[in-house]
């Protein structure tokens, strides 16, 4: 939001004499997914663009990124898709738009970047972690979110997807997870051991039952208020990384954030993260160095009172990937070697100026 | 303020098979005291419908509380009630309202409930904390609020009694405070080492003096800027009930949130607490186990710019007592024993759906 | 905020006699900079007014301090003031401004005040302390702001002499800042390790590298969040006067505050301090008992949507200024010796009323 006015082009150009940019090693693929029938709300499909528009991929670049983008995938509904069990909806066409995005972030993880998925409701976070775990079956999952997604298609009280996403990863509950039709192609990817929750505040009896009962690690906004959030990620990377370095999936909710923040999602709930406590998960993120794949989802610009709320939730997300991917508030070096002098060249100048 | 969407009734009964509701020991009583003497704003009698109607008992009963609604009280003004000293306003009116809420607090506690008070002005707390103290002599009191209110009616500088109820009820004042007409019925019922504020922010010179010198313990929004809010109530529940168990009395005015939060009543102050500190102060109160009687005052649906302003500070009112009384942000179990499975009737269901 | 309504003047006389206000020992002098040639953006020098109109002398004196208004400085634009390199805007016209504040504050302090200079843009930092340090050569600067404002003229971006202030100040730049016509007054005045900066978050290269190569402490928002602003504060007291009491020269840029506090000012950055923040750190500094000078900068009442920004913005820096002349959250004795008792006057008055 600063609105200091940049230097004129010429001047800016003698700066980066001295400021030669320090190219980052990143590779960010940045893969769009626009993709709302893991929950009822339509619009949530507009994310992808919205996110665009509000300049991701110039902000990457400027932080000195390499950015490949992949575009924005077709992922179209499926004919005919009765709900499941009477309950579980449109499981034909969230199992067949998983399986093209996992696809896909496989594919760009294969080709050697960090990846960007722009969502989409969180239901695409199945096909987002699969196709990582293609490339890289070690890695860990950290899952921001108000809610813990973790329902199985027979515990879910809405029969939304997008609040069961983790129940299809998981390794431990694969005889809980009935066969849906659509998700044939899919088999569970990830330990509970592997997973931490942060962010949690509306978490339904049988998500409870399974945090517990598998001993998923989990930091409710009680445990943030509690320990803080410099503990809570101290302890997240401990217990993920903490004896040996793997590939972090960063699942990001939006919502996981506080309404006033982020308003334009589907299912905001009161007392979330602070704009600080999330820039610091994403910072702390990046300084393990072994970010892999980030989701940026549940941004639904047309769920708001205003622009204003669009405004402020896409730049929400903006920020925390930008942070993510090496954006930091301190500052940082960009290989300075020394300050200028007001050596020869600047003091004539001004006497050229002068006369 | 979650929106997913609710089950078909039919999935629900069948969900409710698999998780038995483990139904709270807690008997809850709610007393409506519609009362706004104890100031000069009127509106604040308002208090106590907003709440109700905000869902209060819908949200307690979900929770799996017996809840009983003795109803409001009535509480009317007496005639004639010019101000003591020139200065006290509405002394037998206030003592006289008190004096009929003392009884019916002492007669919900009496018949074993956990008891919910809806005010109106904090001028109640004297009623309410009296009336229990007559059932349990023995209670701590947890004073959560913006202002010390422990002026006597010859400090007070406004001469308004919501801003000296503690002042009545403090053995150590016994002799500082006048006989006001209206308050014969009373005589003081705990003493200073069993009081603890948390969230002042505006205390006048008497109100300091008596903290200081009868050594209250309070944690102003300074200590909790300094030590944090978890120290906070692990230091006050250490201090009340460290060694010996006993009831608490929780009295919680609006006030004492931000009032970004809490617009909707009469004497806001910048700089409160925020939507989590009051969360985990009433969570904190729950898992002591000692609730005993809980005031939830100063609400004011007649002092708003909106209705939006209205419906978030009833919001709030309702999260802390809900929270108060059980209700988690990180789940709970609700007694469920195991997972249901894709078993026979599940896949059966969704063979016969497919012919 | 507080809508108490006081006393009657009678009964606050009576009040008088038992606690009378003992008298801070602070004398203060107000000095008023309506300036805004540090940057492009015009109506900063509106600032004193708005600041002065918002009640701010009174609330000093109701604190008990003396104040002494020296009134607002004459601040005028030297003609034909061309940019120095084609690129730093204003330099004549920001170095007659600075030498003229560094003048009176001198004189300020000389005359043995705590003195308040009201901005105007934080370009007024060079005069204010400059002038601060020809009485107190060994004065420490604390730098509360969103912006480091070390930019040199040779590595500013945007050529605005407000983000610049600190360079020209600090004696390990000596040879790494032009002569700029208008500044040869100048002498830089005080070391890297004399300075604390608090609140950071939008740092240039340049800046960053000055603060890292000259080992210059600093807390920006990260750090915040890591430590916590209890840690922040002890560290930088520490830092500065932990083995040598001396002088404190706070200057405090509103924009430190997060831009939904203060939005009214010129170059808001999101995820700043909150109010609770702000107000530690000014009572910190006055706790230190070495308050010398303070800066309150950047309150620009021509930008804001409405004028309940420009006033939230104006009464935060009211309340950070008074805050750090010492308006305390938790009360404050004011000399009361003994709590007034229910004696013959008091009942008397009551009997006399009721005949």
């Amino acid at each position: 939001m600063s609105v200091r006015v940049r230097a004129s082009r010429l001047f800016e150009r003698q700066l980066q004499s001295f400021f030669k940019q320090k190219r980052s090693a990143h590779s960010v693929g940045i893969i769009g997914a626009p993709f709302s029938y893991g929950q009822k709300r339509r619009g949530v499909e507009g994310g992808p663009q919205a996110i665009r528009d509000g300049g991701l991929l110039e902000r990457l670049s400027n932080l000195g990124c390499q950015v490949y983008d992949y575009g924005d995938l077709n992922l179209t509904t499926v004919p005919n898709d009765k709900p499941y069990n009477n309950h579980v909806h449109h499981p034909r066409t969230v199992g067949s738009a998983n399986r093209i995005l996992a696809e896909s972030v496989s594919r760009a993880v294969g080709d050697g970047n960090l990846c960007v998925m722009l969502g989409g409701d969180h239901s695409l976070g199945i096909g987002s972690v699969y196709g990582n775990t293609q490339q890289q079956p070690d890695l860990c999952l950290i899952w921001v979110d108000a809610h813990a997604d973790v329902n199985t298609p027979l515990t879910s009280p809405s029969g939304n997807l997008h609040g069961q996403s983790v129940s299809f990863l998981l390794r431990e509950l694969q005889h809980k997870i009935p066969l849906l039709p659509g998700f044939s192609w899919l088999t569970p990817c990830i330990s509970a051991k592997d997973v931490v929750y942060i962010g949690l505040r509306d978490v339904d009896p049988g998500e409870y039952y399974i945090m517990k009962n598998f001993g998923i690690q989990y930091f409710s906004m009680r445990e943030i208020d509690q320990i803080g959030i410099q503990k809570v990620m101290e302890r997240t990377l401990d217990h993920l990384i903490g004896r040996r370095k793997r590939p972090i999936h960063l699942s990001f909710d939006i919502d996981a954030f506080d309404p006033t923040l982020a308003p334009a999602t589907g299912t905001p709930v009161i007392g979330g993260l602070t704009y600080r406590e999330g820039m610091y998960i994403a910072e702390e993120v990046h300084n393990s160095g072994m970010l892999s794949v980030m989701d940026v989802v549940e941004v639904n610009p047309a769920i708001a009172a205003s622009d204003e709320e669009i405004r402020a939730t896409v730049n929400l997300a903006i920020d925390i990937t930008t942070a993510s991917l090496g954006q930091t508030r301190e500052g940082s070096h960009c290989g300075i070697d020394e300050l200028p002098s007001p050596s020869a060249t600047y003091e004539q100048d001004e006497q050229t100026v002068r006369l």
